[in-house]
């Protein structure tokens, strides 16, 4: 009945055009009927959230500390953790895809749960991650918000 | 625009008497427009996300695996912590009330924590605790579930 | 090669009478070779933590927050885990067997979680739990602090 | 009296090079008196811990699980958290400098859980990261396991 659930980690403060991108992302998974999961917070989250509130997708965040007044305005449902950046590891647990938009070192840390718990995950001008010797890196690079938005719809529909 | 997050918390067994109960609180709290919070699993949760559903209310389950499976299929929205029964600090801390409805050790470490949060905690056929030297305990008793309900969602409105 | 580790829960403020009974725990489990586990905080976990260093023993503080300075001075190893009340349950789970000591809020969600995880719990002049139609429950009451030890390195011996 | 805890991350599975870097890293740290910190598993985790048994250190290992006996025979004080892998964020917390060898994608996520918490963190042959228009990431690089000991014990002694 409702759709999937996405989610879209990032940094807490974001430049404009990351913010515009983050904006555009969360419209196209509100129109979609996705969920969209996030950190709740600020820059990246914040600006995701009233995309898909704009488009009237719902919106869950997930936040680190104790307070439900930490959320950013635009999140419907605000899960409060306690349980600080470990919330990270929930973030991407909940979500059946992961859209990566820019980020700072919590934003590394998501990509690495993503990729642990084999979760699709789509990268938007994000962390470029290689170690020598490993396997290569499943992040599906994405250049406009809209291609992102659709590889994580494909890829969670044929997720468990 | 939504209600308040009210939390049922309980067994993942219950009881004919128990789930009934569990599930007239879902039923009063669905109609009431408040967001049902819970462990997400079987039993009294499962009970009264049933209820909780079929009054057209939302329901979200904090789930302790890694599996959106073991959720219930009343739950909506399933939040997959992965991080077991600690999980139970989470459960607590995103609700503005609780509601306590019989339960076992699980649900005792959940009293705990509202107690501890402050939340406002109503009981119905629940723990009792008490400590020789300690202040009292302030669980409100109620006997139905419709007393339960309304007691949960006059405390949750005056609270921060 | 190591003894068992025994947590020891309690209130975070503690009477002059508790924290005695909490010092004497310590020692009698530092003098026996145990490993002593608690939240790393004041009160009860700070006369336990004295107790066990003066008898040569190891502490472990678990802590709530994102600060090793808010471990007590008589910790040998904190382990900060930035969940918060959460870590309550890495507490009772880490344990072999669990000494519950006067105690408030906090300590009743552990106690809930060490009964959840059946862990042998001993109570020295702590909660009191009950709830009709429920089995009864597993707290050992001692009346001494040597009772309480005992108990607890002859349980935990038998664990698995 | 204790020397600074340091933590050893890296992956569960590691080949015979990664495993041979591990324990020297890990004998290095237990004779300078240092307390080792790490997942509590196998792989570079258990490589480590022999290499700091070996030299008389102590070893705490944080368990994902809730299972005691998931830690490996070298671990002195397993942490057991129940909390999955959301334990990254205690490993790096509860450390004041990490050493990186190599690893996987839960790597990666304590490789951003240690840069986001400020800890000094030093590479051996892992993961390097880096995103256009993000300020320099600041792992630093060793070749040799007592060079990357040295480094760590250097910075950890001038953290807070």
């Amino acid at each position: 009945m409702r759709g999937p659930l996405i989610a879209v980690i990032g940094g807490s403060s974001a430049t404009d055009e990351e913010a515009k991108l983050a904006e555009e992302v969360g419209r196209a998974l509100g129109r979609a009927g996705a969920v969209l999961v996030c950190g709740g917070r600020t820059g990246v989250m914040e600006a995701a959230c009233r995309g898909a509130r704009e488009a009237g997708g719902l919106t869950v965040g997930i936040l680190p500390g104790s307070d439900p007044g930490e959320a950013n305005p635009f999140v419907d449902i605000p899960v409060v953790t306690g349980i600080g950046y470990a919330r990270n590891a929930i973030v991407t647990q909940t979500a059946q895809a992961v859209i990566a938009i820019a980020g700072s070192f919590g934003t590394l840390s998501e990509i690495g749960f993503a990729l642990g718990y084999d979760k699709p995950l789509v990268g938007l001008r994000t962390w470029v991650v290689e170690r020598e010797g490993h396997p290569s890196v499943p992040i599906i690079r994405a250049d406009t918000a809209e291609e992102a938005v659709e590889q994580a719809l494909a890829l969670a529909q044929t997720g468990p």
